[in-house]
């Protein structure tokens, strides 16, 4: 389950603020970004999710900023998945400035699942056996 | 069909970029607060039309700006329906810096009615006869 | 320092995602308002601050969610300084739905000032002396 | 003038609504991406625009919604210069889902040249004698 899945992306010029740097509440965007292709990559699309009616609300977020990105820069996210089992979700972040390697910020995700309704669930063993036969491939 | 429903919003610091002033994407937020609260006070829900199954996508949108909107100014939105019927609604939008009754922006959406699967339909008469009753009673 | 400035806000249809409630990333703007009023109440305008060359870059945030906001709900916004001195702010938050008092979510910032290039530098007395004043008067 | 420039992005799960589709604001920063990327082929950052202290501001936008883009699509973004002189730029853009090659929205920006205090400019030689010039190129 240490796998890191990576990603690029580059700032568009709505996610500044008037402080010139990249609104901190963007940075969640890009978690999201980097759990759904980590997901991906590990066999489980969201839409597979919701199509059987299962929701995964985040419960927690953490994020630590350590420095800004800016307007179009190329930002690195890697995601890694740190615990899970059936009832919830445990991923890291770390988002780095492609130019220079800096760390800009850092920070975790927690998600359960729920049907539509809003009732905590067990994830099925069908996407829960699919990730962690991927997991166990790598 | 005249009447003009009145809003107040202030500019919260994340609608602004690094030009210093609101993007101009969320002018298109105001426009749909506004276009919420005028059906509400014509006694239509949104939430009760999409329990019914029917969705009401956007399918045009036009914006003229004039002026900036700031961080922590207090913007007015006047919104009036246009054009109606049971297959579509026409609104029209004036966004007004309070300070100094500037407009800042003014703009149209047009939108039409569709069910769950996209599909285009007319508007049922429950929603439709609401509607036109409650603008012929102002 | 224990006041709570609170603020009501109602939530957009833009704010909702697939999973038909509040994106999670929605409640640091929430906590933003919050901040931002509270900052106002106490005699502080960020525009003020900017003007003077000084910026109040968030480090650190953490939010726990524990029921969904959905579209049209009235969320009432607490927000209480908890720690504070010339080198940062930290503030707390509940999100409540008004219509029963159920705690939605609650969280943490913390922040920094530096000036345009991005130091660190210390809240001058101006705006560090007013917050104090404010809150003993209170 | 009439060179295309395309780019792909696939669609964030915060983009989408709770009519399950993308919401119809994020369609003009698709239209942003673009024209930054149109005007990053042609020579010009916008970043060099605002060390010099040209503002490029919006003052029209209109899009056609033909279809929706649901998340985790990948659309592709076609930008074309329209119109092109020291008072303004005109670009047009076409939004295409890559699966299938649906056009799912196409409309126009406009936007005028200011200086930081918003007070309409000309774009000065160096910009604009350089879009001239790629644009011969090509």
């Amino acid at each position: 389950m240490s796998e890191k899945v990576v990603i690029d992306d580059r700032v568009r010029f709505v996610e500044t603020d008037m402080m010139g740097v990249v609104h901190h509440a963007n940075y969640l965007r890009w978690f999201e970004m980097g759990r759904v292709e980590y997901l991906r990559r590990h066999g489980v699309l969201l839409l597979d999710l919701l199509d059987d009616g299962i929701l995964f609300p985040i419960i927690d977020v953490a994020c630590h900023y350590s420095a800004s990105a800016r307007f179009d820069d190329v930002v690195r996210i890697e995601t890694e998945m740190v615990e899970f089992n059936r009832a919830k979700m445990v991923f890291s972040y770390k988002v780095i400035r492609r130019a220079d390697g800096i760390v800009l910020a850092s920070g975790t995700t927690q998600n359960v699942f729920t049907d539509r309704r809003g009732r905590i669930i067990r994830l099925p063993s069908k996407y829960y056996d699919r990730l962690v036969a991927k997991a166990a491939e790598k």
